[in-house]
């Protein structure tokens, strides 16, 4: 690591000969794959650009020019070369680096990404506000991958920004795959574009930019000539530069979907290391995946969509099983939710699986498309919950809240693999409205998952355990934890638990009954407290005049950074520990 | 009307010869123009579409081909050819047919549709159902205009259609205008093409539409020629049509913007009937809009953006006095919001005015680029609450809820302008992070509202009126009926009245005192129940250990119509003799 010693900051970088950058390079993919090898993270994304992240810290001058990746998961080179190589071995552990650019960590950090697709309207205001400011000659990039310019929103930033005389630089990082394969029309046109077959004038000319390309992205010494001619190009332009996901580790650029984010491997050969997956209960996804082909099987109306997430949410069994009934959207929440809605209008039974943080992207669809016109759609919330090392981006800790003001909506957290099974049954034998099921990222609590089907009754919860005292109310996955303690306490027998499992509608005779049996009752709920779960246990008691008093447990208003899931949850205090000390205090109340 | 009285159903027109439709145009025009003259609603969107709304259902086989109109403002002619004709006096009315498109109302109405962008998505999962379900010639029409089709949500449904064979024809309504004039790179490319100036491959090409046009959208001839030969095109397909918003009134053509939905007027000379302002108090748009340029005049870092509602929000008094710092990013709320966002990493102290039912659509930029990031971002929620006649797709109830649940947020409501003012001008001295101001459609309540600034601290209340018994909370502008409502009550020494203001950050203080002085507590809110300020409330209390009983005034879990704001306050309990009655009964409980 002979010149990458030399570099902390962008400075020392550009004390370098162009010559010697070949060797930069180099150094700085060996130094990503030595460290996430060991220290997991997201590896193909960050291989693809080391020379684009090197051409761009030479050429230009950051901080003051500004420069925002889009979908931050591909900035580990650039948080290497801008003050962090030191700390990277923290990359996305508690106390550590986020995994992402994130403004309080670098002030080479001009903006915090984590959802795909913000980079061209965040930059267009700094370059906005650098005109209005007199500094009419700052640069401004983004550099934006083929998945995330085809989503809606970085098309409203080029249309926004193609006619204004913004200072604006988009990098289109074309390596035709997101964290799947890219689709669509415009990743089909850009192939043409790649191939020299498509026609004279190119889309982004159509929309006003100053297009150049396709250049070979790996090519060091022709992009820091294209750079440096860019520079005192002024107005909207794009670069339009082709590369390979995973560049430099033969296996990550064999098989990029799973080199997205690998876990352990040998910094060498790339040889995986993960442990074999048969003696752990099955993840959530999967259970959602295989039970979804097992339904569409019987069930000829059932269709499935995501949105760019087909190996994340296991979407990927019904598309291999059922193709013409599976039906991967890309980056595009809006229309996946509409899509499903335009379905479910024919009679068709749309399984819509999005991530709980994306799906805040559709939040306006859910309302004015589908709830509105109670249409059966059925959304699968994958990801549910504190997701762990993605940290404060990804957390899908919202979804309760901002779900359950809606009218017409059912929502419904499962305990366990055999519960998401019988929703899922439930759900497409018929509803008359829309329905939303959550789930946690990660595995579930049994070996023997794959049950028969029994039909959930909308609106009823279950008594896990009668109690005396104190009931516990759980929602979800978290059921299991308060089980265990419940089991572990002393004084078990004057704790009931119930597993409420909707949360709208509510079980209000369960409720009725718990309110007049015990003396306190304890809500848990991996999710925001504002407008949870819990709230709406306090609204019940208030609307029916129970003054019982009622413990909220779950994430207080603030966001939530990365770590494992463990650790967080210890944080938030929903860890096993101090669930088991607040139901003891409680217990001593009383 | 000799031929539009022989047709009740698309299949009486079907019965029609080619050269009649024509007269049928003329017919169908004038009785737009003779009813909403009377009845009011939008003018403009309907007249431009009346040629093209005769040929969709003269050539396509409705209701089994499927259309869906985007915005359905547009589709005044759809429903008067579609058994509706009769009933057309009702438009907008309590209990009569919706403004737009509504699944209940029609077999005809595939689709509702309020807000813009959704047409194609929800067009294009129709067209995979007919295939899955055996109907591979059934035709998917979606009807967009060019400020829609500029919208991410659009784009998105264009890419994945592009790359299907599903059997859909999108008609591009080209009339350069959306409520507003049209803006952004793509209506620039649109008028290339109408100038024949744009180079030889088209966007939509580029996205594998099938493209033809542009043609005269008033050409009756000429589209029934063409909608006839795409009917037996299969594939995506997209047809640009020109037409004239407003088209048949001279008034209306010449002055788009006014007559998009111009009140009463003269049906023969198309002259405004609206009464003189002067002597009612001020809308709380125009007191947002000249409060802007006032502050923006004294602040140099003061920016405002809207998304196409320039005229509708009055951020259009800031584009005529400052316009560099003025923004109409057309429809793109999730631009909108993103922009904010990197203007304000920047020091810029951005306005961004959008209405409440829209901001739906930039949901997760606000959680996931403002309010991670603690950026000051001032919201300016525009029609929050009940709007009216424009009903279930627009009332702006939600917001509450689904703002509350987010970290970092301030949210505020005004009770008359001169809060609404006074927080816009504490705003923009610097606040550390961003603000929700929510404020309704309409007027405020006094002609004296120009009053000097004073700062209002955070998180502070105003006690309006002491009492004995009864506290009553409001939050916003109903704050002003409960204060008239009081002041009448016999026993009005009784009643406290808070006006809260603050949403969030809570006035702790204050509750404190009022759980502490009164025995019982109403809150009250033109907003949704769940999740709102009177939940909140509840949860103060359950926290706090304070067991006083809350009744909560809101809106309950449905979906409200359309209707005047006066009739749809008394449907919802939100009128004076509602809460009037309320307190009463309280007070005889007591």
């Amino acid at each position: 690591m002979k010149l990458l010693d030399k570099i902390q900051f962008p400075k020392d970088l550009r004390q370098l000969k162009k010559d010697e950058l070949p060797q930069v390079a180099n150094e700085l993919r060996k130094f990503i794959i030595d460290i996430v090898s060991v220290k997991e993270g997201h590896l193909g994304a960050s291989l693809g650009v080391v020379e684009l992240t090197i051409a761009l810290h030479y050429i230009f001058n950051t901080p003051k020019d500004k420069l925002v990746w889009d979908v931050g998961h591909q900035a580990y080179g650039h948080k290497i070369l801008t003050g962090r190589k030191d700390i990277f071995t923290t990359n996305r552990q508690l106390g550590g680096i986020s995994g992402f650019p994130n403004r309080k960590e670098s002030e080479y950090d001009d903006f915090g990404t984590g959802h795909s697709s913000t980079a061209i309207s965040a930059v267009l205001g700094m370059a906005i506000a650098s005109k209005l400011k007199g500094n009419p000659h700052r640069n401004h990039i983004a550099v934006v991958g083929d998945a995330s310019i085809a989503s809606g929103m970085a098309f409203e930033g080029l249309n926004h920004a193609g006619v204004t005389d913004a200072n604006i630089l988009v990098v289109l990082n074309d390596n035709a795959i997101g964290i799947d394969p890219s689709v669509g029309a415009l990743k089909k046109y850009l192939t043409n574009v790649k191939k020299g077959t498509a026609k004279d004038e190119n889309i982004f000319e159509c929309l006003n930019f100053d297009y150049s390309g396709p250049i070979d992205g790996h090519d060091l010494p022709l992009l820091l000539q294209e750079l440096e001619r860019l520079k005192s190009v002024s107005g909207p332009k794009l670069l339009h530069i082709i590369t390979t996901k995973g560049k430099g580790l033969q296996k990550a650029e064999e098989n990029q979907v799973v080199y997205h984010a690998p876990g352990r491997f040998d910094r060498l050969t790339g040889e995986l290391q993960k442990k074999p997956d048969s003696e752990l209960p099955p993840k959530y996804q999967d259970v959602f995946g295989h039970t979804l082909v097992e339904l569409a099987r019987k069930n000829k109306n059932i269709v499935g969509i995501t949105p760019a997430m087909p190996t994340g949410s296991s979407l990927k069994f019904l598309m291999d099983g059922i193709p013409d009934r599976a039906f991967d959207v890309g980056i595009a929440e809006q229309h996946a939710v509409t899509l499903a809605a335009g379905m479910a209008t024919q009679g068709l039974i749309p399984f819509c699986n999005v991530y709980s943080t994306f799906l805040q992207r559709a939040y306006d669809q859910i309302i004015h498309d589908v709830a509105l016109q109670k249409l059966p759609v059925i959304f699968c919330l994958d990801r549910a919950g504190l997701v762990g090392q993605d940290g404060a981006t990804h957390h899908g800790v919202f979804d309760i809240a901002y779900l359950r003001c809606i009218p017409n909506l059912i929502i419904f957290a499962p305990m366990n693999e055999c519960e998401l099974r019988n929703i899922m049954y439930s759900a497409q034998l018929g509803l008359d409205r829309p329905i939303a099921i959550r789930y946690p990222r990660g595995r579930g609590v049994t070996m023997d998952w794959r049950t028969s089907f029994q039909k959930i009754e909308i609106g009823v919860s279950v008594e896990v355990k009668k109690g005396t005292k104190i009931a516990v109310l759980s929602i979800g996955h978290i059921g299991n934890l308060v089980k265990k303690i419940i089991a572990e306490l002393p004084d078990s027998e004057k704790i009931g638990h119930y597993n409420m499992r909707f949360i709208k509608p509510m079980d209000t005779k369960q409720l009725h009954h718990i309110f007049t049996h015990y003396s306190r009752v304890i809500t848990i709920e991996d999710g925001c407290k504002i407008g949870g779960f819990g709230s709406s246990i306090a609204d019940f008691a208030n609307e029916n005049d129970y003054s019982t008093k009622i413990d909220i447990l779950g994430i207080d208003d603030r966001f939530i950074e990365h770590g494992t899931i463990d650790q967080l949850q210890g944080i938030v205090g929903l860890d096993g520990a101090s669930i088991k000390r607040h139901i003891n205090e409680t217990l001593n109340e009383l």
